[in-house]
């Protein structure tokens, strides 16, 4: 940690600060500049992050020099992280993920309709949501148990691997039961709670990064799941809020190198949510795999106009098929495959 | 709603759209402009809202004549909302709401001292709290239930109202035994389930707008509250995220005045959150009382540079003493009273 | 243009609201809702833009049917505009523009080095700026015309088109002496004396979208200078910023499926500016390539330790032609070439 | 400057770095921690802010101790700057400056009714466009020198003193022959050409802040100007572009304090711009004078409804009036006055 000191800055107020950071454990390096004077802190930089270092008098500014994680970080394990599934599937490795599917699961024969669609037209996930509580208290709220039982019947079915999304710390050993990947969705990238209970299961993690969470704090949430012992962790980018209003979100394309080359863990792409707009999906998923994510979630529903929800961004399933045979020609041109 | 048509829309396509309207009991009024067909649907537009329109073939664009949101909106209830509390105080009436206290309770003995100090200045709400799942997984996570008998001590002893947050379902009924506001965190504002539970219950909830959230979504969350019964909501904007980094967040003050205009809910404002400095506090808090905010959220600590979070955006309690003061004077000129 | 009118609108303020649509010369449509009343304005909208219609009494919101753009739009002209130069390249169809090139022209050698090794390495136009008022007024600005002098001794060695900005209305004629393509930068995109002068002569322009605007803004500052007679626009997306501070923009790469359907001009990325770090550099323009881009700007330079401007997001030339080897596989799965 | 190093930096790079920085007339104080090597810099830290320091091998990243201005910064200067004009008024002490009037000039009867009422009602500066190139390239354009005229005349009748708006390098010699202060608007607050000549000249420049730039920026900017040789800078926060849609802009009210904890230069608020609203533009122009903010900038035009530009956002001068009224209140209870 370095601290700059005021320029103004008395001779107590930097005796103060040095015993502060000493009274922790680390040792201090002064420096006496022209311009200012600053303090090296010398040791666990995790300890000094609690303090309100930079509240004391004659603190101008506090610069960490290390960064707020471990375990997430490519220093910390060079290798990528590569989770395998019992389908002999893999995330992080040469083969692209695509987990497909409705947003929501609306009853047993749409789901198992669109299950087999998309697992014909390419995909080895199947996405769906059981629990929808939904912006508008008025609408459809998800099937509950009923739709993680449908999930399990589209899985023996198709041998396709199950994503679905935890939103209620009590639901958590239910969709244990039936998940293969449990999903964090954005608006609980911070819900350290349930990061806290995901990370102390074992079933690999699909977090997604917050409309307004930056990609280090992102990083941060995948530290919190680890640190209880789940390392087997998938980020996932699926846009952030700024002021463009004609996509529903902006896709932080550049999440996907970046993330790369801080952290070990496997990156996909969630198109859907980001554009909003079905017609922007095979773009935003060429643009996700040529850039180097390790997968796709793309909702697709055979009949957009009726669906429950999110209509508006799904793919039909002969669209999502013509898009995955595009698709497999990029991943060749970047050394992947589909 | 106003469906706005696509220059080549076809014959069909237009009584596609047309068939879909009708299909969900609403009447349609066909436009022919010079460049555009236009349709209204006439009738209950919340039924539409959930379905996909702007997917429909055709469609160029669907604009929502009513806002999403009733019982909040000051049409549906045209005088201020004043929420009424067993010390006699209130919000939102002519008397400002000044809420103060710790971040995290800390212990006992550090409680009682803050909150006789906060008292004594002025301070009619004691705030802190019990549950502190942070963002480093490293740090001080919250005393929980011994926490809150601990804000249980201080209202006994001062007579404040005490205001502490709900971060878990499981921990709604813990929370309701001790708490006289239940605060939702910015971070849980689009929760839905916790505000379910919230909304279901009967004491005041004091709901933070999220990080990224528009004023319309905020009123949006208020309405998924008071939808299940519970009238007594209290909006607070606690700063928003932008690419501004000096602060911490962007204290949005224009939601004073456009929540004051749109909703008959008391809005308060939280500059502790908001800067992330306390020295910017004095500033915000003026600004907000000027601007016609029913009340403040103000962090307070005896001793930040040992607090055990947020200590850098905490006043000490002579500094709080010395804003109140200045603040009677503004509330005066803008015809209110602290 | 929808009207919608306030619920407790009185006949005065409705009749005063129509008489302002009819004093423009358009007729009205009055529609008695349930919830509101609704009037339609029909006839030349564009007439009513400049009235703050929102403003009158009784007024609740205003909606615009049509775009704010003619010229720019696809429905306008429906097919692609491709831009032909000289040197027999165009912009606009098949084969995808590659601009390479120091961010600000140095001196004769270094621009003609540099110049070489982008030719070789595939790219067909030359990047460099020769006013370079900058950020700090202490640093580097540019060597003005001398370096528009090399920029042409660059062209007529390799054979490249010229790129290079406009920044000053006083120098527009000796830009237009020199230059291919004029540039006008993200700061400039609403400095509507400058897009006025560039409509007026006949070089084409590549227009920068500005950090912090809207597409549709993007879109209606390349109106303006349709509006002027040059119909020779390329657009470019070069990062928007956002509260993301790992890069220093945010790229929007979505803005080039949304352009693509909203308008007919060519669209290229800048990934250099909008990372700032060579090293995203590559994933960036792969992925723009994937979305369906017209072309890339690309930052390079032989020796960026010692660019007098930023060094930091400069390719080295190895680097940029082994780029445009795996962009060429990425064009050739797209239906592109390079 | 601090520079971090990577944790696999080989010892020739650590050589090459220290030679780049020596290089530059710097030394260097190497420190070697448990997890990185850092490298401080000692001397003029300005020197080095142009050297792409974070793109040498094995650097991770690069701090600057510094902040990137001088001049501007209260360290440097730690009284007010006050800024006195011909009519005895100032901008920066006590007495609260009020610039008022119509966005454009539209005609010499208008204006002079307009300024005749803002003086009465309590400004002592008189606003008005004579260039006002607009969005659309289809609407009014402003008055030109005529409007200069105008505003001139205006000024003879009144007393207050006036602010244009300098919009082209050309237009300077003719705006500084009628102005009191030339206001650089938020578009060009970066356009470096334009900052320069202002920086020659005498009149005291109004430098608004850009839609997307931060603080430090806006200091930067003012920091160019000063370093040009006129000291007399007023800095104008008008509103940042954010995701939130219901304002125009979001009034950043932080911006006050932070401005003058960092500078000595008078700051002042434009309500109007920021909220695009007349019925906000009280409570905003209460806030800004509660945070301490020097002035306003505020529109008012006598008939909005058919102001040539801007006129949902203008107020009536009766309820200009009113609101100066209840805003001396307000200053009063700050230790100002208008």
């Amino acid at each position: 940690m370095i601290i700059v000191l005021k320029k103004d800055v008395t001779q107590e107020q930097v005796q103060h600060i040095i015993g502060k950071v000493e009274s922790v454990g680390l040792t201090v390096h002064v420096s006496q500049g022209v311009e200012r004077t600053i303090i090296g802190a010398i040791g666990e930089e995790e300890i000094l992050r609690s303090l309100p270092l930079d509240a004391l008098p004659g603190v101008e500014k506090v610069m960490p020099i290390l960064k707020p994680y471990k375990l997430v970080s490519r220093e910390f394990k060079p290798d990528n992280t590569v989770i395998k599934f019992a389908n002999n599937t893999e995330i992080g490795n040469k083969k692209i993920a695509i987990v497909a599917g409705p947003c929501a699961v609306e009853s047993r024969d749409s789901l198992l309709k669109i299950a087999r669609l998309v697992k014909e037209a390419g995909a080895n996930f199947l996405r769906g949501g059981a629990f929808k509580p939904r912006t508008s208290p008025y609408t459809f709220q998800g099937l509950g148990e009923e739709g993680l039982k449908y999930l399990a019947q589209a899985r023996q079915e198709t041998g396709m691997m199950i994503v679905t999304e935890l939103m209620d710390p009590r639901d958590l050993d239910l969709i244990c039961a039936y998940a293969d990947i449990i999903q964090i969705g954005a608006r609980n990238m911070q819900n350290f709670k349930l990061l806290t209970e995901v990370g102390k299961q074992k079933k690999p993690v699909l977090l997604k990064r917050g409309l307004s969470s930056t990609i280090k704090e992102l990083l941060m949430s995948a530290e919190y799941i680890m640190a209880q012992g789940n390392y087997n962790v998938i980020l996932c980018e699926r846009g952030i809020r700024t002021f463009e209003d004609f996509t529903r979100n902006t896709l932080d394309i550049s999440a996907v190198p970046v993330i790369k080359s801080l952290s070990h863990l496997p990156i996909v792409i969630d198109p859907s949510h980001a554009a909003g707009k079905w017609a922007l999906v095979p773009a935003l998923s060429k643009a996700a795999i040529a850039a180097g994510a390790d997968g796709l979630l793309i909702e697709v529903h055979d009949n957009p106009e009726n669906a429950l929800s999110d209509g508006a961004q799904s793919l039909l399933p002969e669209k999502f098929k013509a898009l995955l045979q595009d698709l497999a020609k990029i991943a060749q041109a970047v050394g992947r495959e589909i």
